[in-house]
């Protein structure tokens, strides 16, 4: 089942039952977490007033609005917080450390409700529109200081069966003992399959670049734009009470 | 099997076969990733030299040099990069925005390795120490600019069967439409169970202190550590090549 995930992007209008909803979500917070401190929250989206809300903070996705359920997985050190200054303890977690850890443990349960959610048959898609927009979206969800939203999954069943997406071959991505770096040689036998296949030569010409790197560079993911949503998400960050260095 | 999940801690010497470990590292590159840019790497230690050297970074936890496999996820850019600057396209992916991508990416392909090793019939456990040690790990697996490590995981057949551990109530991490904030009655009911654990009771006896939430900031992740490791860690990844701010 893992080695044929697809992310879904059309979705059946058809709900997902309370009992199915319940077992990802139990599938999710039953993921390891750093020190079992579940320093995390998950917001549930079905509200088609709040889909409405958000379908503009996800890049007018429409999925946002057609599949029957939106999870946002946050980074949550509010709740401990509160736990700790109620017992006299005093909480030390609004650091980069913790802020990383709790991305970690947000994104475990995330991976853990996907799973979960496809063992149901349903399909899901990750949005990784959440840390662009990260102040926007947490004002509609109303998330309070201590809470990050780190990524937005998803969810129903789906109305499409599209085709397992590429990858690298295996040995470009694992290292055995140590990182073995790449020649110039390497990189082309690595990439040549991937920079070959029938949608990227297409992709090339609709772009009218000269190959599939300039796509991601000049097209997809912009230096400027990472720059600019860098800061972006920097700020929000450090407004929602986290010191990142 | 999701809602079953134990960390393992104690390891069969047996080995992990090479179609099984394929299996999990095929399973971990087929999750969703940003872009399908994949931008990690995956470090694999089966080597008991390499073990050894990994061992007092993390912490002296002996299923590192027990466990047969050892897998260290990375967020990597510079494999990305290389085919990048080949292509004539200029990357723009040493900032947060892409650390934080890069971060989850990796993550979702830890979380998939764990599952498909637990499907197996292996046991596995996260090691959160990866970030406080990020520096001399990455020395000992040859890690150049452009890559970090973000978690490590251990894996082989389990010799021992722990009881699950202990969650707090869904309620306690999941809302609906917006964040409900906790008042104090809500914290006290949501940690109640946790707080009354035999395994609790005994824990603050044997620590000496007044609660639970003072075990967590006196004793196991103290304000002066987190702030310590954090300086740490953010001056690694800036070393790294890497601009967090």
């Amino acid at each position: 089942m893992l080695l044929s995930h697809k992310s879904i992007r059309k979705y059946k209008s058809a709900a997902v039952s309370e009992e199915i909803l319940k077992d990802i979500l139990l599938s999710a917070i039953r993921g390891s977490n750093t020190g079992n401190m579940q320093v995390y929250s998950i917001i549930v989206t079905r509200d088609a007033e709040m889909k409405k809300k958000l379908l503009p903070l996800h890049f007018n996705q429409k999925m946002v609005t057609e599949a029957p359920v939106i999870l946002t997985f946050c980074v949550d050190i509010n709740r401990f917080n509160k736990w700790c200054e109620m017992r006299e303890a005093t909480p030390g977690y609004d650091n980069l450390l913790w802020f990383y850890n709790a991305t970690i443990d947000a994104t475990i349960a995330a991976q853990n409700a996907c799973i979960a959610a496809e063992m149901h048959k349903l399909g899901i898609c990750y949005l990784g529109t959440t840390t662009y927009m990260s102040e926007k979206i947490s004002t509609v969800l109303n998330l309070p200081k201590g809470v990050v939203p780190v990524t937005t999954v998803v969810l129903g069943y789906p109305d499409e069966n599209p085709e397992l997406t590429d990858r690298l071959p295996l040995e470009a991505v694992v290292h055995y003992e140590t990182y073995k770096d790449y020649s110039q040689d390497e990189i082309n036998e690595l990439y040549k399959e991937k920079e070959n296949l029938p949608l990227t030569l297409k992709l090339i010409q609709d772009n009218q670049t000269d190959n599939l790197a300039q796509i991601f560079t000049n097209k997809r993911y912009k230096k400027e734009d990472n720059i600019f949503f860098s800061k972006e998400f920097y700020n929000f960050v450090l407004k929602q009470g986290f010191k990142l260095n």
